[in-house]
């Protein structure tokens, strides 16, 4: 994959294409006590893939610059190479070209290429009031496998070995994107930093507020209760998730889940945009938001 | 430039698109004892640019990926941004996305698109015997350059002030690529690893071999003689000038040498593609080439 010259060609085969990039430090995003190679290579593809999939778009060729430390075995490079291999045979995207460097700690960044599956692409900013909130998935579920990692709680449990599976193999929902492309979705995001974070981004650029219910947020039903960490608070918080966070026409709604039910995936309405006041239950947003994901990942 | 969406869209202009990844690691790659941000903002665009180019491209579109330490002070990241917006104002490209996060070192990863000037990318493996060999502008001086900041040469000197000025703000030959896409180029690459060792990556691709007359090698006249490191030595194997290095029809060097003096970048001819001998005067390439830059720069 590093072959040939510096530089590769590509063919998008659409008149636009949509461009990301994505960071992953060693011992801030990931830590090689329990992320492997494999693990790591996946989850920078995936958060690519993720940041494509939330514009409405399929995600089609990525580069890759790894830097690592001379202590790095070839071992673990060749697990990342295998890892990234595997995710993008997953969401079908050609690893076309990289860098290699040394460096103090591991540095992985990626770089994709996606085709907009729409002519114009899903924004941040199209959030109407009156649209429909709604959330693909369950949340919760990575923070809640990044405290059973840390704790060294036993993988022998099942449910734990999903959560954990959750943290270090995300799931980008490109197959979700390409179907909720079919309706009139005003506004989309992936949830990378937590639910209250994400959606505040998302009121941002579109310069609206929310009405959401408390009762209705898909809390992932694996993650333990009375474990240190309230299953609710995670998933308001806990990052990495990557479930896609959507403003559409609430009339579209069950067309949209019955969509996205052919792939496995619940699609849950869980508030309505307003034109201005931002509500979680009885709760400001910004209550919320203040105790995002990088404060609670660092606990 | 790192508001709004995680992903930018962008419109390509050609069916076929060029994308390029270039880490650039402190330490390794600069040393902020001689480089300010400007100047790392600057360089690690230019290397995109200059991977661009040497595909026979136009550098369009960049993503920036910045991982910084904590100590790192945002008159850094300010010069940082100022030196890589300086750099894609000189070479038209439109930063249009990034990504930050924390690291224990600076490292820097830029991602760029281009556009194909010619209807098929010109590859490092188009090289055929009979091929005149040909560079542009002068070699050696990047790494000149280095050797006077390391040895804290006084930057009075007109001569010092421009070898340092090539190390730290490298020139990538964007508008000499577009004039050489006229022309009946076989094979280029850019020269980041020094001549021995790039032209080394590029008969290995095409499968061919070449006779390089030594006296021909443009050597920067500015390198100073008796000063530990030999000037042709440098220019043979030092780094990161990123000129670009060229096989074409040998027919075409006058007229594609008086193309490129509109610009006022000399093209040199400095040897043939043999089928099989690599010769640099009356030495092996794999003799010089065993000693490359990677090599002369730790020391």
């Amino acid at each position: 994959m590093w072959a040939g010259d510096d530089t590769a060609v590509v063919n998008p085969e659409s008149p636009a294409v949509l461009l990301t990039t994505d960071l992953l430090v060693e011992g801030v995003d990931f830590d090689t006590a329990y992320s492997n190679g494999g693990d790591v290579g996946w989850k920078v593809l995936a958060a690519s893939a993720s940041d494509i999939a939330a514009m409405c778009g399929r995600p089609r060729h990525a580069v890759v610059a790894l830097g690592v430390p001379a202590v790095t075995t070839v071992r673990w490079v060749d697990e990342f190479l295998d890892g990234l291999m595997e995710a993008s045979a997953a969401w079908d995207v050609a690893v076309v070209g990289g860098d290699i460097s040394a460096a103090e700690q591991i540095v992985v960044t990626v770089s994709m290429l996606g085709a907009p599956l729409r002519p114009s692409p899903v924004l941040r900013s199209g959030a109407r009031p009156g649209d429909t909130i709604c959330v693909t998935g369950t949340l919760g579920a990575a923070a809640a496998g990044l405290i059973a990692l840390r704790s060294g709680a036993p993988r022998s449990d099942q449910t734990v070995t999903r959560l954990i599976h959750r943290q270090l193999r995300p799931q980008a929902r490109v197959s979700e994107a390409a179907i909720l492309a079919q309706f009139e979705i005003s506004a989309m995001i992936d949830i990378s930093d937590g639910l209250a974070v994400d959606l505040g981004h998302l009121l941002d650029e579109s310069g609206v507020g929310c009405h959401i219910d408390e009762a209705a947020i898909p809390v992932d039903p694996d993650i333990p209760a009375g474990n240190g960490a309230d299953p609710f608070e995670l998933a308001l918080l806990g990052g990495e998730d990557f479930e896609l966070l959507i403003t559409m026409n609430g009339e579209q709604l069950e067309a949209a889940s019955d969509g996205l039910g052919a792939v496995g995936t619940p699609l849950t309405a869980i508030g309505t945009v307003t034109a201005d006041e931002r509500r979680i239950g009885r709760r400001a947003l910004d209550e919320w938001r203040s105790k995002g994901w990088e404060h609670l990942r660092s606990r």
